[in-house]
């Protein structure tokens, strides 16, 4: 009985935690609950909103006030112990006279671990692992970070049936319905930036926002080795509006870097590997500038090689109800491919859903995957 | 109530048809069921086995036997009122006395139809349109011969979820799950023909038999324009135990002709059409050689071809949950593609399952539709 409680409550804090999804790093997002153990009714909610702001937990425990007293606490990451930008969370806890603390999974920062075995040393009632997986994938960007040192990478596709995001004339409006759009855009929404190679750029002249109510803006970035696309497209001509980043190799025309900074488009010079940006190299800048997070929207190069380097953590793949064929036609995911079938990205936890006319493939790399599973 | 009755009772007349799927061209696949109208109890079932063999009224007729007077018969195609290869089914209806015939929709054929009216003109209860969408399904290979003089065309696909059919060094083995691939050998047992281009048979050396128990071989059909495959491969060698046709084009060599016919295989020789085998010609002669049904597996050019020239009406999408990647790695659909978005295959009463760890996509080209719902 207890058991179907704590999970019920759980779910309440992963959804608290959910508002806070990609407006928190280099925080994690993170939810919580009070509840009355007696009667079952719910305190107060809480989710931490950014970082420097209070702590879910705390956010919960102000407004549950004396209420608070004697009361469980659920909470999808284990309190923290230590003094970051705020007190450390196990102290307000304890101020508040919460009796029981359940936590959806270990804090992955050694420094901030502990948590639990401080509020239990004081004679609280604690308990960890409750909706374990949903928790951690509520907080996989920060766990990323943590355990790797990089942001967490989300491969996004928009293609025909047979693999396109165009005809062979380049033709790509609309491959996937509304509904799918919509969806591209709620994963704007929760990533920290947005990446994409400079044919997109050329091909569509995007403005890589998200266009949802109440969403922000992801930081853009644009992919140009040689800093040869124009500054008159729209996502430069925004970039005072919209942080826009482009990243060249280190011999790109300093002149032509001059052009966009006076635009307001930040320049980032990094090392090439055979041609190419080196993507491992990117990743760690970006890891240093607190993005967690990265939508990769393409193209077809952009995406390959993040295959190839064996980047990718997660793929949302929306397939439109339509094959174009064409063997000239762009191909949603190229770069130069494994040797081996064993070799190529084989996702786990795959799953399919219908959005209008269009469907969605949602799958996890091993490599997320393994991030996600990692002892906490 | 009767409504619920006369569907549940046509479902089992479908049931019926289906186990001769693919055994009876150039008749289409029928089921019947004869039911007792008070105790609503089942009395016989029946189905038409193959051309030449008793239609399925008369197969459920002569099981039900004495007991068919005064009974309800369901059957998925209107009844028969001309002298074919058999009597006409109107009349075994009369002689066995039934009071009340159910079918699923109207025989397609003027030479055959008419025989509601007929029965109605002798006194029986008639009624048409019950389930009609899937009793014309069910009959879709024969339909489309009737209303346009062509075989129904089967585009079977397997890809990873990029569209690719292999990595690019050619590594394919395997993309799908064993449960998609038993899947298409279910295809490849309701189909007259399967066919594949030159490259497929390069590649994979396929036997492009039906290995699933009880299941029947679809004749082989090889596009070879130039005639230029080694008579080496198993499809080939095969050819005594499974009918095997190869297509040319009308310049191809008449001593390898000679060397595949003394094989056992069947050599066309058709019409080109910018270097390659004119595909509305072929269907045409497979139309004349009794084949109601192809079943296209490929490679990439082949079902690019039959976009092309716009001559699918149903495919059979299955993906695999990897993404491949490479620019060079074969594709599922080639050829030259459309234009514009508009012009390209969008599929209706597309619809996705999981099949193991992989998916099938299943719909119909816009022709296959107006085929389904072409007035009957």
């Amino acid at each position: 009985m207890k058991e179907k409680e704590d999970v019920r409550f759980m779910r309440l804090a992963i959804k608290e935690g959910l508002k806070g999804l990609g407006r928190t790093s280099p925080n994690p997002p993170v939810g919580a609950v009070v509840v009355d153990p007696k009667s079952g009714e719910i305190i107060a909610r809480g989710y931490h909103r950014q970082a420097g702001e209070p702590h879910a937990e705390v956010e919960a425990l102000r407004r549950a006030g004396e209420r608070a007293r004697g009361a469980t606490l659920y909470v999808t990451l284990e309190p923290c112990n230590h003094f970051g930008r705020t007190p450390p969370c196990t102290e307000a806890i304890l101020a508040a006279g919460i009796n029981r603390v359940v936590a959806g999974t270990r804090d992955p920062n050694p420094k901030a671990r502990g948590g639990l075995e401080y509020l239990l040393s004081r004679g609280l009632e604690v308990r960890s692992g409750i909706l374990e997986k949903e928790c951690r994938y509520l907080t996989r960007f920060f766990l990323k970070k943590v355990l790797t040192g990089l942001p967490w990478v989300i491969i996004k596709v928009a293609a025909s049936l047979d693999g396109r995001i165009a005809t062979r004339t380049g033709d790509s409006k609309w491959i996937t319905g509304d509904k799918a759009r919509r969806f591209g855009h709620r994963l704007r929404n929760i990533c920290d930036a947005i990446l994409v190679g400079r044919n997109t750029v050329l091909a569509d002249d995007p403005e890589l926002t998200c266009r949802i109510p109440g969403g922000r803006n992801p930081i853009r970035i644009i992919l140009d080795t040689r800093l040869s696309l124009s500054p008159d497209f729209k996502v430069f001509e925004t970039a005072r509006k919209v942080s826009t980043w482009i990243v060249c190799g280190k011999e790109a025309d300093p002149e032509k870097e001059k052009v966009f900074q006076d635009l307001g488009v930040k320049v980032f010079r990094l090392p090439e590997k055979a041609g190419r940006i080196d993507l491992s190299s990117l990743l760690e800048v970006l890891a240093r500038q607190n993005i967690l997070s990265v939508l990769v929207e393409g193209g077809g190069e952009v995406h390959g090689s993040f295959l190839d380097e064996g980047l990718v953590d997660e793929v949302f793949f929306f397939v439109g109800s339509v094959v174009i064929g064409g063997r000239e036609a762009p191909q949603a995911v190229a770069g130069m491919g494994p040797k081996r079938l064993s070799q190529a990205l084989w996702l786990k936890n795959l799953k399919v859903r219908r959005l209008g006319d269009s469907f969605l493939f949602h799958g996890l790399s091993e490599q997320g995957l393994r991030i996600l599973e990692s002892n906490s």
